[in-house]
C-alpha cells in the first residue's frame, strides 16, 4: 500500500495556522511524524490561501523536505503553485491531482507532460461527479489515454475513482470498488490514490465503515490511499487486509503491524 | 447474511457437560441467546460422543426448538445422528455437512435427495484439502451436480469453500475469497455457509483478521457463516460490509446495528 500522508493540509486549523504564522517547526514535526508512521508521500496543500498558495506550497514544500526524505505530493489544481513547489522540491514528487475537467486539464497537462512524476487522475470531468462503475471507467479510459499520449507511463498514473457517500446511495460502496478491479484489469501496472472516508459521510461511527471499506477496496486491488498514517487501527487494519490479499508472504508485514501495537482486538 | 449459531457444539467444554448432565436449562439458554441475536438457524453437534451421537442430536434439537422457532443445522457427518434429529425437527432444517469424500457423499445423499433441506456442501474430497481456487471448483462442480441431479435445488445449496490458514500459505485468504466470487458467478442463486477463523489459525490478534476477512469475502458474495452471533465486534462487521457492498438501503442495517452499540469505533 503507497500511503500518502494528508495532514499537512492548510484546511486543517493548526496546519493553516502554522503557515500563516512560519512555524517551520510545527509542520516538521507533523511530517516527521507522518514519515515515522509509514507515509512513502507526504501531501502538501495550501488550498485555502488564495493568492499566496504558490509561494506557501513552496515552503511547505523546502519545510518538509528539511526533516524527511520522502517525496511530497503536491497537492493542487493550479499549475503556478505546483511549479513553485517543483522549483524546490527534491526527488520525485506525486502531483496531486488532474482530471477531465477541461480548465484543470488542460493547465496541469503540460506539467507532467514528458515527465517520471507520479500523477493523480481524478475520475472527474466537467460532466460532474461519476456515480456508477461505467461513469468512472469512461473518465478513467480517457484520463489514461490522454495522460500516456503524452509520455506519461501507465505505472505512474495513479487513478483515483473518486469515493461519494454511501449514506447517500446504497451502490456507492461497490461501484467504487468495482472500479478498482476494473481499472487493475483493464490497465495492469496502473496505481490507485485516493481517500476513502467519504465514504462515510452522514453515518454514525464512521472510522469502522472507513475500515470495512478498506479492507474490501484491498482486496479488489487498491494499492494506495492519501490518509492519515498516525491513525493505527486503519494501519492495522490495513496490514491485514493486505496479508490476506496474499501480498504478505509468511505475514511478515501482519507481524511487524502487530508488534508495533497497530492491530487489537 | 445468513447465520448459523455454532455455540451449540459439543466439543465445547460448557456444553459437552450440558448435554451429558442432560442440562435443558443451560442448552436453552444459549439457543435463546443465539436467537435473539440475530442467528437464522442454531447449529446442533454431539460429535464428540461415539455411540451416543443419534440419542444427543435428537434431544439437542427438541431442546433448542422448545425456546426457539428457528430452524436447527443438524451437524453431524453420521446419517444415523442426521434422521434421529429429522425425527423430531420441525421446519425446514439445514444438513451440516455433505461432501465429495466417498464415505459421506454415498451415506448422506439419500438423506437429502429430494428434499427440501437446506444443504451444506464442503468442498472436500478423498484427494484431501483443496488449496487452490481451480481445485475448490472442480469440488464444488461435482457437488452442486450431484445434488441438484438427486432433486436438490441450486438455491438450497449452500457451498463451503473451506478456509484454511493464512499463516501456512499467504494465498490461501484470497483463494478462497476468489473462489466464493467464482461460485457465484457460475451458479446464481447458490449459497455459502462456512466458519471463517481457521483463517487466522497461529496469527495474533486473530479476531481482528476474521472480522477483515469477513468483509472482504462479503464483498466476493458471501452470504452465509458458521459464527458467535454474541460476538458483537463482527456482527457489527458484517453489518457495515454488507452495507458497503450494497445491499442495504438507506442503511437501514447498519444503523440498527449502530443502535444495537454492535459497531464502535
Amino acid at each position: 500500500m503507497i500511503i500518502v500522508g494528508e495532514l499537512i493540509n492548510a484546511s486543517r486549523k493548526a496546519v493553516g495556522a502554522a503557515i500563516e504564522k512560519g512555524d517551520a517547526d510545527y509542520i516538521k514535526s507533523v511530517a516527521l511524524d507522518e514519515d515515522k508512521a509509514g507515509a512513502h508521500y507526504i501531501d502538501v496543500n495550501a488550498g485555502i490561501f488564495v493568492g499566496k498558495e504558490a509561494d506557501y506550497l513552496k515552503w511547505l514544500t523546502t519545510t518538509v523536505q528539511e526533516v524527511s526524505e520522502k517525496p511530497c505530493a503536491l497537492d493542487s489544481p493550479d499549475p503556478v503553485a505546483i511549479e513553485a513547489a517543483l522549483a524546490v522540491h527534491k526527488g520525485t514528487p506525486m502531483i496531486n491531482s488532474i482530471s477531465l475537467e477541461k480548465d484543470r486539464w488542460e493547465k496541469l497537462l503540460p506539467v507532467v507532460a514528458g515527465t517520471d512524476f507520479k500523477v493523480v487522475a481524478l475520475c472527474m470531468s466537467d460532466a460532474g461527479m461519476p456515480t456508477t462503475c461505467a461513469d468512472r471507467l469512461a473518465i478513467a479510459d480517457k484520463l489514461v489515454e490522454g495522460l500516456t499520449a503524452k509520455g506519461v507511463p501507465v505505472g505512474n498514473i495513479y487513478v483515483d475513482p473518486l469515493v461519494q457517500p454511501l449514506g447517500t446511495n446504497h451502490t456507492f460502496g461497490v461501484e467504487f470498488i468495482n472500479t478498482v478491479a476494473a481499472i487493475k484489469e483493464r490497465y495492469p501496472g496502473i496505481h490507485f490514490m485516493c481517500g476513502l472516508s467519504n465514504i462515510s459521510y452522514g453515518l454514525p461511527e464512521r472510522k469502522f465503515v472507513n475500515r470495512i471499506f478498506m479492507a474490501q477496496a484491498i482486496y479488489a486491488g487498491l494499492d494506495g490511499a492519501i490518509m492519515n498514517p498516525l491513525d493505527k487501527p486503519m494501519m492495522g487494519t490495513i496490514a491485514a487486509a493486505e496479508a490476506l490479499a496474499g501480498k504478505d508472504k509468511m505475514c511478515v508485514k501482519y507481524l511487524k503491524a502487530y508488534r508495533a501495537e497497530l492491530v487489537k482486538s
